[in-house]
């Protein structure tokens, strides 16, 4: 439970009886239902900025009011006798509710830091994103300056989105030798729903996704929530990629085969041209189609990668997704996916079903961007800082991991992925880290027995932070070793 | 399949040749995969911009070479043969993804709608959609243009959204009695989203909805593709609304009731305050917590419409749903969910796995509108535009639908819910009414064996479409009885 609210200091009531009170009114409005749990008191004495003593008072005096409870040892509850003190009150069980929905929950950690991102005086060293300080406030402000709208692009836009937008991204693929037309690309907002669209839309219960492991889909559940099934392919695995597959698919038909072939989250691993045509091969064979998450291929740090995937597709096996939420602004909540033109709009009917579009204000912004040649621009000056980010860090991890950890040097993207000499990566490491003020990315959320390795990132924190973040992560590790 | 491809007639090549070209394309590169179906000899030649006897040709080409079949009756399809003509081309078989797939397609005369939408030759008779002229572009880039983004906020945004935004919601549902701290609210992209987190979120597989029929949940699938029954109440059903739901819920428990009390979506139904007060008292009493779609009544026209149920609320038993799609401009995609706080938190992880947060500009622009009163200002000249359209519609409607149809007078929102004397209101008339160019919403989307009714409304199109609109599509009706 995150709590906004603050008692006022310069009100007549004293800290205590303002608490009382609100927290009265959070549990007789039902914002707060039987059997909702506290925070902890010390972390409701951080929330209120009080002391925990004033926490105490007030708890107990909700206690005595029969308003709350404490079991020992979990906590403190919102009371089941509510419905006694509250005069004919009586509330659904939000609980069971909460309990049996479909969609997984996020894991626990993952939770975590989502919660802990809000928390400025976090070190985020595993966040998956660029820092503020590295996107393009000012110039992003400049285009909506001189923006004029179309009063049609304030309306719901059409199932597959802006056309003037399609066909920059078209414009866009071309360069990375990917030819597709514009009817044949819809927008997304964000790469994740890329993939919640292709779960809901293309397959049928308890379908078979391969992917490699470790995996980003392991730490998202867009095909697990739909009750698809996953089964991870390993390049330290069995056999080669093309021999798993085959192996697999004998077993047991796979319906898609999931892969971020560039750059990849978290392992920063990226597949030759080689390996590119004799994945294609292979899927092709076994019929599989393929999902190409391509989001980092734009930020490469010294030279290209090989071009993507869908690029080499002459056959319709490949839905390539893309997006500006790693390059330009997650904020913005832009992406794409280019496939087949019946799939296309199979998955453009459904989006209509789920959001009635993205927002045209950031449809707009990226298509202004994309074809007067500011996304470009934008991605030669990033570049530059992120090879800049990634040589700190790695002087860094150099000077402080040396001995219990081992890495690869990121060839682009955002991701370093630290292999520890000892198998400590767990909830308990997690935990300690965020009592230093460290917010990182344990390898067990994207490989759930993963007790090895840390996803670091050099993309988001600052360079002081990432100096004293690092040295002491450092520290919490050997003191474990 | 829309096709968005022209011909250049500056080209040195035949339009014949450019189209048998640019076809063969699609097929190769597997945009048209097998079995792909071509829109119509007519369809294409409008698309193209080319006589019908150029496409004639250019379709005998491709089946000469191969690539195109046609099965009489039924129209022409890329070929099944396309592997024999394609050297080495192996296709996957999209048709039975796109078949397969978990969640319902929209209905066919929806995806017509959405289609024929894109088409501006169209009038526009049944839109659920502020007209161009009504969306306040001007005001909306003025705000853009003084606009200065905290780099912060253009990153993935927490949870339950931008906090600014949600104090100025909470702030916004002060002023009609709804009390609800920004902790228990949380930002999605428009109200569908709302009800499809709810429907993955709260539910268990095969859980019953209960709504009012006709309804909006009929024409769009958020419960229904996550496995969900919905039971109907009618007003004009046995015995009232209370009676219903203990009928039904004796015989089997429901989990939901969806509901929307003001201005409803098709009707324009409004329920009295009296009505509200007994909904609430039953679904406390049988322990059905409420969805409360409130996204119309901010649109009242002469009167203040009574308050949300959620202003009675003191059990925490109604979910409430509010948006700027059908006031403010349906492109920025913003809307919101009030309800108990581990409700929120839940959905909120939810929307985290499906699109990581709504737009960070078009959170940004609502605050904005909502915290300096441009929104209130924006409403009063809204309701004064609306009133003005109502009334020029309703002169309509007596002047050529007198003696054929019957209608009340709304008094808010968009819709006049028509009834005819005659079941004529098929798919039939649906295909009649394009034909002239008029895109109308037949009541059989919102009650799958209602063909008496159809949706007008009186907010997009503009008074001379309205005015010739409405005169031809009582022509029509007219043949047709």
């Amino acid at each position: 439970m995150v709590i906004e609210w603050r008692p006022n200091r310069n009100s007549s009531l004293s800290l205590h009886q303002q608490i009382v009170d609100w927290m009265k009114q959070q549990i007789t409005s039902g914002e707060w239902p039987v059997a909702t749990k506290l925070p902890s008191q010390r972390s409701l004495a951080d929330s209120f900025g009080v002391n925990r003593s004033t926490i105490i008072t007030a708890i107990d005096e909700l206690i005595a009011d029969g308003l709350l409870e404490t079991k020992v040892g979990s906590g403190t509850f919102v009371s089941n006798n509510t419905w006694n003190v509250l005069a004919a009150s009586k509330q659904p069980d939000w609980r069971k509710y909460v309990r049996n929905g479909l969609h997984e929950p996020n894991i626990q950690t993952i939770q975590d830091i989502n919660l802990h991102e809000a928390d400025t005086a976090m070190i985020r060293l595993g966040t998956g994103e660029l820092s503020p300080s590295l996107l393009p406030v000012k110039k992003i402000e400049q285009t909506l300056q001189s923006t004029a709208f179309d009063a049609y692009s304030l309306g719901y836009s059409e199932p597959k989105g802006d056309k003037r937008l399609r066909q920059s991204i078209s414009d866009h693929l071309k360069e990375k030798g990917v030819n597709v037309s514009p009817g044949s690309l819809m927008i997304v907002s964000g790469g994740l729903q890329a993939l919640q669209l292709i779960a809901v839309g293309l397959l049928p219960k308890g379908s078979l996704i391969l992917h490699e492991s470790p995996s980003y889909l392991n730490s998202v559940h867009p095909f697990q929530s739909a009750g698809m099934h996953l089964a991870g392919l390993s390049k330290q695995g069995r056999g080669t990629i093309p021999n798993q597959i085959k192996r697999i698919n004998r077993k047991r038909k796979a319906s898609l085969l999931y892969t971020v072939p560039t750059f990849n989250n978290p392992t920063n691993a990226t597949w030759t041209k080689e390996e590119r045509l004799d994945l294609l091969s292979i899927c092709k064979k076994e019929q599989i189609p393929i999902i190409e998450d391509d989001v980092y291929s734009d930020l490469w740090l010294e030279k290209e990668p090989p071009p993507p995937l869908k690029s080499f597709d002459a056959d319709g096996l490949v839905l390539h997704i893309g997006s500006m939420s790693k390059t330009l602004s997650p904020g913005l909540r832009i992406g794409w996916i280019a496939g087949p033109m019946p799939v296309i709009e199979r998955l453009a009917d459904i989006k209509m079903q789920m959001d009635y579009g993205s927002s045209a204000l950031s449809q707009h912004l990226v298509a202004t961007w994309l074809s007067q040649g500011l996304y470009s621009k934008h991605l030669d000056w990033l570049r530059r800082e992120l090879l800049a980010r990634r040589d700190f860090t790695l002087a860094l991890l150099n000077q402080y991991f040396e001995g219990i950890a081992k890495w690869q040097t990121p060839q682009g993207g955002f991701y370093i992925w630290v292999e520890l000499g000892k198998p400590i990566v767990n909830p308990t490491l997690f935990k300690l880290a965020i009592k230093e003020h460290l917010l990182i990315n344990p390898g067990y959320i994207y490989e759930p027995n993963n007790h090895t390795h840390l996803r670091l990132s050099y993309s988001y924190a600052s360079e002081d932070q990432l100096a004293y973040g690092i040295q002491t992560l450092s520290n919490i590790i050997r003191r474990l070793i």
